[in-house]
C-alpha cells in the first residue's frame, strides 16, 4: 500500500541522522514531534533554533511542515515533514498573545495540560478534575482562531469532555488508547472517545508499552484487534497512529517528562520505583522502520485496504488539511 | 498618479486608530514600521503580540505584510500592509539562530547597529569605525539566507561599505539623505550611496527634520531638488521615501531611542540639551495624509510621471519582491 500516506501523530526521540534515515526507510511521510514539555517560551524558541539547524543540515531527509500539503510535498520529494507540538502549555506562560506567536513559529498542537493541573485545565494524575479554567476558555478560543490544535492526551476526563464541547474546531488525542482495552490512567474511556469523534476529532493509537495491554509483550494482532473494536465504536474516520516513540532517549529524559521543575521528589508517572526508565518497545514496532508493518496487522484484523490507508495516515492528513490554518 | 504604489520605508509612530486612518487618507499602501530599538528578544515578542492585537482590532485598515504581493493585496483591499523591522540587532541577542526565528515572526529589516558599536558593526556616533565584526560576517550570511534585509541607516561609513560588499543580496538605507546636501552624521556620503546603488540597494529619503537642510523649514522644492541630484548620481531605480515619521510620540520616546539602557547619562543624539525633543515636521509633511503630496514636488523637480511612481513606491515594491524570501 505504498500509495497511502504514513503519518505518526506523536514522537519524542533523541533526534539524529540515524533516526531521520529510519523515517525514510519506514516510509514515514510526516511526524508530529514534541518540541516542549516543561520549557517556557524562551526555552522553546531555543528548541526551534535547534530544529532549524537540523532542517538545514538534513535537508535531504526532513523539512518543517506547516500544512497538509507539506505531507504531499514530503511524499513527492522523498522526505519526512516534521510538525511541531507542545505537550504542556508552559511555552505560552500566562500570556494569551503567545498562542499566535507560537503558531507563527510552527506549533501545530498544544496539550492544555500534562498530567498535572495547568493554568488551563486538569491533568490525568490529579485527584480532582475541575474542568477548563477561565483562562483555558480564552485560550481555546484563541487556539481555534489561529489554527493551533488542542491536544488532550494527558488531560483528565472532565477537562477533556469540556474542551471538546467548548472548542469550535475538532480536538485531538494524539497518543492514547481506549481504557476499556487497557485501564491505564493515560488511556481514555469510551465516553471521551465517542465525544471526540462525534465532533470530528482524532485519536492516535499509542505504541508506548505502558499504554498497551500486556505492555512490551503486546502483540501486533492484539493492538490491531483493539483498533478494530475502536472502529466499531466510532467509525474508521477518526483513528490513526500516535506512536509516542521515545527512541534513543536516556532515562533522564523520562524523568524530565514526569518531573520537569515542578517537584523536588521523583514522580514515576506510568512507571514505578523499580521500573522507572523507558520500557522496551514491542518487537514489531522497534522504531520508524517498522511503521509500515502496522498496515499488515490492520489488514489481518479485517480492515479493508481503503480503511487501513485511512488509519495509517489518510485520516491525519484530512485533519491537518482542515485544522492548521486560521478559521 | 493613483495607479502608482505609495510605500514608506520607515515610521515609528505612537500607533493608533487615528494614524491608521490617516494612512488610508494618504493612500499609503505599505509602511515599514520599527518594532524594536533596544528591546531584547523576549521584549520584541511582546511588541509583536501588541501588533497582532492591532491587526485583529483594525483589520479593516491594516494587516501584516510578508511579501511584495501583500502590498498589491493592500491596494486591492483598500488597506495598509505593515512590515516589521528592527533598528538595532538587540532582538537577536548573541544568538545567530534568532535571525531565522525573527524572520519567521515577520521581521523584514534589521539594522546592524544603531549609533553605537554593536556585536555586528560600528554605529555612526562612534569615534572609530572598525567595520564588520566576526559575528557580523556570520549574521550577514544568515540574514542573506533567510531573507532578512540588512539596513545600515544608523551605521558608520566603513561598516556600511563593508556590509554592502560582504552581503550577497542588496542592502537598504531605509531612512537617510546625502550628506553632500546636509552634513548630518546620520546622512550618507556619495561614496556610500553609489556603492549601495551599484549592488542593487535602496536609499529611502528621510523627512526627519534633523536630516533635512534647513531642518523643519526645509521646503518641498528643496527636498525634491535633493532627490533629483541623487538620481543624477545613481539613477532613479534605487531611491524611495523613508519618512522616519515619529508621530504623536512623547519626548520620552526620543530619549529611549537615543539612550535605551546603555547609558546613565543623557545622550542627545541629533538634538542638543536645549533642543532635546522631537523637532516639528515640515508643514508639507505633517503625517501620512501628506504622503501623496510629495509626488507633486517630484514632478515639479523634473521627474517624469514614471520615475515619480518609482520613487513613491515602485522601487521599494521591486526591492520587497526580491529580498524578503529565502535565497
Amino acid at each position: 500500500m505504498s500509495e497511502s500516506y504514513h503519518i505518526d501523530g506523536l514522537q519524542y526521540a533523541n533526534w539524529s541522522d540515524k533516526i531521520f534515515r529510519q523515517m525514510r526507510e519506514g516510509g514515514v511521510d510526516a511526524v508530529h514531534v514534541t518540541i516542549a514539555y516543561h520549557e517556557d517560551f524562551r526555552e522553546v524558541v531555543r528548541n526551534i533554533g535547534d530544529w532549524n539547524l537540523r532542517f538545514q543540515r538534513h535537508a535531504d531527509l526532513i523539512f518543517m511542515g506547516r500544512t497538509g500539503d507539506d505531507v504531499r510535498r514530503a511524499r513527492q520529494t522523498g522526505r519526512t515533514a516534521i510538525f511541531f507540538g507542545f505537550q504542556t502549555p508552559a511555552p505560552i506562560e500566562a500570556d494569551i498573545g503567545l498562542v499566535e506567536i507560537c503558531h507563527t513559529l510552527g506549533a501545530k498542537f498544544m496539550q492544555l495540560t500534562y498530567n498535572n493541573q495547568s493554568l488551563l485545565a486538569t491533568g490525568c494524575y490529579e485527584s480532582d478534575d475541575t474542568g477548563i479554567t477561565r483562562m483555558g476558555k480564552q485560550v481555546i478560543a484563541e487556539m481555534n482562531r489561529v489554527g493551533l490544535v488542542i491536544d488532550m492526551s494527558h488531560s483528565a476526563h472532565r477537562s477533556t469532555l469540556e474542551a471538546i464541547d467548548l472548542s469550535q474546531r475538532p480536538v485531538a488525542i494524539t497518543h492514547a488508547n481506549p481504557s476499556a482495552w487497557h485501564p491505564a490512567k493515560r488511556n481514555k474511556p469510551d465516553e471521551v472517545i465517542k465525544a471526540l469523534a462525534v465532533r470530528g476529532g482524532m485519536l492516535g493509537f499509542s505504541l508506548y508499552p505502558h499504554h498497551l495491554k500486556g505492555g512490551s509483550d503486546c502483540t501486533l494482532d492484539a493492538f490491531c484487534e483493539m483498533a478494530a473494536r475502536t472502529a466499531d465504536l466510532v467509525g474508521v474516520d477518526h483513528i490513526g497512529i500516535g506512536s509516542d516513540l521515545c527512541q534513543d532517549q536516556p532515562d533522564s529524559v523520562v524523568e524530565w517528562m514526569r518531573v520537569g521543575r515542578w517537584s523536588r521528589e521523583i514522580d514515576y508517572g506510568e512507571g514505578s520505583a523499580d521500573n522507572a526508565g523507558f520500557p522496551p518497545q514491542p518487537p514489531w514496532y522497534r522504531d520508524n522502520r517498522d511503521f509500515g508493518g502496522i498496515a499488515q496487522g490492520l489488514r489481518a484484523a479485517g480492515f479493508s485496504r481503503e480503511d487501513t490507508a485511512k488509519i495509517m495516515g489518510g485520516n491525519w492528513l484530512r485533519f491537518f488539511d482542515e485544522n492548521f490554518g486560521p478559521i
